[in-house]
């Protein structure tokens, strides 16, 4: 991808200058908009031509049976999977007696924005009818951030050239037809075709509503939409609805210069439990609510609150404006994603597509929630307790597994394992883990102890209990968790994974600690003082491999007397490996897909001394072929930490250019939120050098040579902090809150609000830089550096699921 | 089971004196007939009420997508089953207007019976039909061992109390109507509805024939039959012929004391490429071939074919009729799997029923050719040929997989890879060194050079090919071979598995000697002296990992330091195992469910010490639970080995009547081929002790104090040896040949025809008995027992497929 077929660069939005119909499947991705409730593809107003369409509400898929060649106890039977639910952001146009469709007439000029700070899609379209008529359309779209049930597009035509007839036809679609699935990708999302059932349709005014049911997850949806209308007399309106569609049309004749102007206010609800009246009912209102807000209400209070989210969560670069976009762009997609889902997960891809089948996987916890636990904390504590309200399921699951506490999905929606590839799904327990250290850092950084009494220690004591009953204790009391999958997708059921050891070992740490800060609580959860004193002794038992001969951590047991892949010999276009050759060679290899030693040592960095982190960071650099997206960041924030900055700089822009340049070449199936948020990670953990698994919030300050200033606000600890940085010092800034103690470099230090604090920026001695397998280094970004990066990266940051 | 209900105790032959309705299938498989080629069920005539209707073609399957949740690069997306071919052994018999149907009237009296010595299934029923008329049906049904295409009944009908009008309707059946899979049990093969297309269908006078072709697989199968008819005069007979079903009808009336007899002559042929008049001709041809033998000449071919083969394999025992019976009827029934497979493959369960799709496994050439070495070496080259003529499909998976040379199927009827489970399937690499190990066994017991000359080379050189790739040198040197799965199917994807490298090293060595003894065709495969070079080395430098703590050798890198699996709580019903436990589970802790290293000590008994086999075998016997019917026989030899005799008699007794007293529960579904020979292993090498992996061909023989005489013969080295044990003393007696030298109890001595030696048999002082897990200890066998065994054992020795 050149950057003349992306996006212009700008430091607050992302601009599409000329519609490209191969790349649109990707720009409605770009430009998808949601609140982490409802999701809406950046499709047309008109609907065609597009990519894929798209409308997901959070929490609303269909069952398909999960077929095995060779079943096995415990095989999930069911997945999955996301649906398009019904459009309501069609407004089809009719020109004279020519539908306005952007591949026939003359596209004269098209032009789609959007701002981070109004969070509202712009479109300008000025077309030449295949007849000869000319009409300027103007749409804007926005999903509310505010009203969390509401869309709403305001869409205007004029008539540019001579008198036309026009004929508006503002559409709710049921089971739209879908394309079928891609090049036979099998990371696209199944295709479900029809998912949905009709229940009831109304049509009357301005106003209709659809309502339907899945066939066999037996959810009810409601969609409705209400409309005002505004242009020259003699405008009509009529309205009718059936099963799969409602519309109100609105016909008049514009002359030169003259405006219809539509305003639609589109609302959703769904249930699995209530009754068709309710749920329809709830929809009403809520669109009677918006219609109250107005447009002009509706984006303001967008605005008011993405001006309060980046005015504490801006992360703000000098020296390279195409990052600055891209982390904006990065922190948007996040807040999109998580600012509404109010206990529902939060998907790999957000709402932005079906990839995945719009399944929720560890990034959750791993990638995003350490963004939000800064930024939003609400939504962290929003997304912990989906998690919390599965926990029935997870018992279920533990129990059916052999193991006590509760076992977390690998994959999923509603929170049953849709895995059906248990050597990289159930037995990557880890997630366990992730979900407990995640607690662990919300609770820490908030000082919420009420989220912790209420929903955090059960989720610390179940993972606990499933980590007991894990592993066990060898012969010489060495507590050992064997045949399970750590995050490395290319190696799988080893001995003593080492990140899934340390993370265990902080999840029974964490739990037992918990437990005796709440100790009726606890005792309710029938924990006794012998159950944490073993979970405490596990933990201190933690073994962890290290081969002394080589002085660096394997993976697990045995990885380094593995053999080395060749990757002399492995072309470029074999890449991603899993598309290429078998699982059971990846597995026995010393070949590496993402990030998982290394990920060990930045969530448990006290779990290394400086000289292992040099030497580990090195080893698994030449191994790590980063055919996940859930890598790059990572590698950025270690390769700061050892003083690679330059090529941490290089792994930032990948993290955070992942999709504004599609470098995986599947941003069309949805925005990879974890690399997006793993950008933000990377800067503010890698060059701002962020720990936060002490007792003090510490940084360690340095910048790579291509920035020039590095800025970034977040919430901790009840205060708003400021961390500016530059080459020669960094500011500390208490924006809100009591005096806090901090750490620089090491050194601590107490900070309040109006005395900002200075210490000098560290810069490190760059040792040699890290050898990447041949073809797998990341692009170098060169300082000042324009819109260059395009190394075509594969995004199968989770197996491939057909 | 008890012993009411099965089959009466005889030293030479099985027999049924009563219809068991609920056990009928079992029966099917008992009294099941085949060649090899053809196999038929023992149905009843009248094809009513039934188990499970089965004909079986060897080499006759359909192909079925094999489904994957999630998909991944190499897995076989094509699956082959067989199928119920055309039925040709239906005679239908009306009794006036009654049909005769064993459900309704009245069973006076119901026999079969099946004499090893005569290969051909009897049967003998009275019955009253429900208006009160009895006739006596008498009929008989043979597989020809000696005309390959051939089957044929007998039927004869006789009224007893008063005239009957009597129509036998004798049918060619195709697409019979299956009963759908059992109680879900995944074990049970696929059932494939009407998997056969009509192309040509023929009646005329006494000759009918149907020929049809399959949907996918494309082959074409002509099925035909002729009939002799003898009764009263009056007899009047016509024939018909649709698609599925061709018919002749005979009807006559039957005084009291008369009978009608209906001789059915029954040909099947099947071909890939040949055209439809060639194959239903040569049917037609063979058809009139037999019909020239007639009944009784068939008879006597099938009598005389069994002679010879007893003579020079029966295997006697005093002391224990029910094992004596046992024993030939695994011999039986081993023969008629394989006597005229020709190039095809011997599958799990013969050509007996559908279990596991109809596949052939590592079995054979585990378990069957290992007897059939002695027994029918003719049928072994014929089995090796046919893993000849796959090479170019085991090449092209090899290459798929990233490796040189061949890399053998798991599963398969045809030769391609039919395991959708690749962590129990593909990774199972052994089976390429379980080839290898067959050819050099077979090769050394024959002396057949042009054998390995035109066949073994090949399969030797490819298969060491593909393992010279497969493992690597590590820092030290040593050859490792990683990320396989040995024979234990409760562990996978382990590192160094001691049964696979030990294998392995057998093949490396193999392939050098056969190389260097056959330079011109090597070099004609591009074998040079590098390339052998390579393999002595790799062969040498093989790692063995060994516990120096514990002084035993772990099944494979670190299975010792493995959780121990806790059997204490392990209710009897929650085995097998896999079916309550997930693999995950199974794999991670030091359970075993068939001998892996215990079956590495007796096929290279040569790499471990004695006191090291003692020491493996009480270790692993504590582990082993014998959820799979491949594992007692391999116990009972290697128990015999370190001293056990009693236990080695109980895992003997198990193995043999595996089937007989349906120990597993499946036989149903078909006999389990390779524990019925590996019961034959168990008295040859272990209580006779035979190894034949050095120059000479040893035998170290022990009796248990349960048996007081075991004599067997085997055709070795181009002699006929005959070795009898009593507790006093063994005989070895030369029956052809010249003169052989061979080892007793470690002693060379020579022996030729005419002058037996006798040697004293050898009383190990037996230890303390091996402990196995709780309630998994093989049911002790009493002298003298009577049919009293009676633990249930589950028989899935192979992973479940659905």
């Amino acid at each position: 991808m050149t950057a003349q077929e992306g996006f212009a660069v700008d430091p607050w939005s992302v601009t599409e200058h000329r519609l490209d119909l191969a790349g649109m499947a990707r720009s409605e991705s770009v430009f998808a908009l949601s609140n982490g409730h409802i999701g809406l593809r950046a499709n047309l107003d008109e609907g065609e031509p597009h990519g894929l369409p798209g409308t997901y509400l959070n929490g609303v898929f269909e069952l398909r049976p999960l077929p095995y060649p060779e079943g096995g106890y415990g095989y999930p039977e069911s997945g999955q999977s996301v649906i398009n639910v019904t459009n309501g952001k069609l407004i089809r146009l009719l020109v004279d007696d020519e539908p306005f469709d952007l591949r026939y007439g003359q596209l004269r000029d098209h032009l789609r924005s959007l701002d981070f700070r109004e969070g509202v899609l712009r479109r300008e379209a000025e077309w030449t009818s295949p007849a000869g008529r000319t009409v300027k359309v103007t749409s804007a779209r926005l999903v509310s951030l505010t009203q969390r049930a509401i869309a709403a597009v305001d869409y205007e035509v004029q008539a540019v050239d001579g008198p036309v007839r026009i004929v508006l036809q503002s559409e709710l679609v049921s089971n739209e037809q879908l394309p079928q699935g891609g090049e036979g990708d099998p990371r696209a999302a199944a295709v479900l075709e029809a998912p949905l059932v009709a229940e009831e349709h109304h049509a009357h005014g301005t106003k209709a509503s659809l309502v339907h049911r899945t066939r066999y997850s037996g959810l009810r949806i409601a969609a409705g939409m209400d409309h005002v209308i505004e242009g020259p007399d003699g405008v009509s309106v009529t309205s009718e609805a059936r099963h799969d569609q409602a519309r109100i049309s609105v016909t008049t004749v514009l002359q030169p210069g003259e405006r219809l102007r539509l305003t639609k206010f589109i609302g959703y609800g769904w249930s699995a439990t209530r009754s068709l009246p309710a749920v329809r009912d709830q929809v009403e209102a809520a669109i009677t609510a918006a219609r109250y807000s107005g447009w002009d209400g509706l984006v303001a209070e967008q605005k008011a609150y993405l001006s309060e989210f980046w005015s504490s969560s801006d992360i703000e670069i000098d020296g390279d404006v195409e990052l600055q976009q891209a982390v904006r762009f990065a922190l948007f997609h996040v807040l999109q994603a998580s600012a509404r889902s109010e206990e529902r997960a939060i998907p790999a891809k957000g709402l932005t597509g079906p990839g995945y089948d719009g399944h929720s996987f560890w990034d959750t916890e791993t990638f995003v929630l350490p963004v939000l636990t800064y930024a939003l904390p609400g939504a962290v504590a929003q997304a912990l307790r989906w998690r919390h309200t599965t926990l029935p399921l997870a018992r279920e699951r533990a129990a059916q597994l052999g193991l006590a506490g509760a076992v977390f999905p690998w994959r999923t929606i509603r929170g049953e394992e849709c895995s059906g590839y248990w050597p990289a799904g159930t037995a990557a327990f880890h997630i366990g883990a992730d979900i407990a250290v995640a607690v662990v850092r919300y609770v820490r950084a908030t000082g919420d102890m009420e989220f912790e009494r209420s929903y955090g220690l059960e989720l610390l004591v179940e993972t606990a209990r499933m980590w007991r009953s894990l592993g066990h204790h060898d012969s010489a009391g060495k507590f050992r968790i064997e045949g399970v999958t750590g995050p490395d997708e290319y190696s799988a059921i080893a001995d003593n994974n080492v990140f899934t050891n340390l993370m265990a070992q902080s999840n029974l740490k964490a739990a037992a600690e918990a437990a005796n800060r709440h100790q009726l609580e606890a005792a309710a959860l029938g924990v006794d003082t012998e159950e944490t004193a073993a979970w405490r002794d596990a933990a201190k038992a933690m073994y962890i491999p290290y081969d002394e001969k080589l002085g660096v951590h394997p993976q697990a047991d045995g990885f380094t007397l593995h053999q080395l892949w060749d990757f002399e010999n492995t072309p470029q276009e074999k890449y991603p490996l899993l598309l290429h050759y078998p699982y059971f060679d990846l597995y026995r290899k010393q070949v590496v897909k993402q990030a998982d030693l290394v990920l060990a040592m930045q969530i448990r960095g006290d779990a290394f001394t400086p000289e292992q982190k040099a030497r580990n960071f090195a080893y698994y650099e030449r191994l790590t072929v980063r055919d996940s997206s859930l890598s790059a960041c990572t590698q950025a924030v270690m390769a700061a930490e050892v003083g690679q900055l330059d090529l941490a700089y290089d792994y930032t822009a990948e993290a955070a250019l992942m999709d504004l340049h599609d470098l995986g070449g599947n941003t069309r199936d949805g925005l990879h939120m974890a690399s997006l948020a793993g950008a933000c990670i990377a800067l503010v953990s890698g060059f701002g050098g962020l720990r936060d698994y002490g007792e003090l919030v510490a940084f360690r300050p340095r910048l790579p040579s291509g920035l020039s200033r590095l800025a970034f606000s977040m919430r901790v600890r009840r205060h708003l902090l400021r961390v500016e940085i530059t080459h020669e010092q960094t500011t500390y800034t208490l924006r809100e809150g009591d005096k806090v103690r901090l750490q620089h470099d090491g050194e601590p230090f107490w900070v309040e609000v109006g005395a900002p604090v200075q210490r000098p920026t560290g810069k490190p001695t760059t040792g040699e830089r890290p050898v990447q397998p041949p073809g797998r280094e990341p692009a170098r970004r060169a300082p000042q550096a324009g819109p260059m990066i395009g190394s075509v990266l594969a995004g199968s940051e989770h197996l491939a699921a057909e």
